[in-house]
C-alpha cells in the first residue's frame, strides 16, 4: 500500500471512540474477542466490525486458535501517523525560522542604515 | 467539545489525501481560497467543502477580508491527536516494562534456587 492510502485507512480507524478504546485495551496486552466483547457491552457483530477495520488498517493482527480469535496491537503500525505529524511540524517551525532569518535581517539593515 | 468528539472530528479531518495537503501547504502560510484552489487543480464547491471540515475540527481558522477569504493552519490544534498516540505508546511501554520486571524476576528465582 502507498503511504496515502495507508494514511487514509489509518486516520479512519482511529476517528471512531470505540476503535480508539480497543487499541487502548489490547495496548495492554493481547485479549480475545470474548474478553473485549465484555467491557465494551457490545453485540458481537458490531465489535467484529470494528476489528475488522483496525485489522484492515494494521493497526492489529488477529489470530485464530481453535475456536478462540486473538487480537494483538501492531504498535509500528502507528509510525507513518507519528511521521506525518513530524512533517507538518516541520514545514510550520521551518516557515517560523525563516520569518525569524527575514526579522532579524530588517533590524540589521535598519540598524545599518541609522549607522551610515 | 469534549476530547472524544473532538478527537473523531480531528482523525476524521485527516483521513484524507486533499486535506492532508492542504495543511501541508498552509503550514508553509496563510493562503488565499483562490491560492489553494489553483495547485489543487479543484472545484471551488469541493474545495469549500474541505476548508469547512478542516475549519469545523479546528484545525485551520478563516477569516474574510473583502472578498477574500484567508485560510491558516491552527497549529496547535494538533496537540491532542498528539497527546493520544503518545498515551498509546505510555500504555504499551509500561506493559513492556512489567514484563521485563517479570522475566528479570523469574530468573533471578531461579539463580536463587540453584544456589541453594
Amino acid at each position: 500500500m502507498s503511504a496515502e492510502p495507508r494514511l487514509d485507512a489509518l486516520f479512519q480507524a482511529l476517528a471512531d471512540p470505540t476503535r480508539r478504546a480497543i487499541l487502548s485495551q489490547l495496548a495492554l496486552g493481547p485479549a480475545s474477542v470474548s474478553d473485549l466483547a465484555q467491557p465494551f457491552d457490545m453485540a458481537l457483530p458490531s465489535l467484529m466490525g470494528h476489528l475488522r477495520k483496525l485489522e484492515d488498517a494494521g493497526l492489529i493482527d488477529t489470530k485464530k486458535d481453535g475456536r478462540v480469535r486473538t487480537c494483538a496491537i501492531v504498535p509500528e503500525a502507528f509510525a507513518p501517523v507519528r511521521g506525518w505529524l513530524d512533517e507538518q511540524r516541520a514545514l510550520w517551525e521551518g516557515r517560523l525560522d525563516r520569518l525569524e532569518d527575514y526579522v532579524l535581517q530588517l533590524m540589521k539593515e535598519r540598524r545599518d542604515d541609522s549607522g551610515s
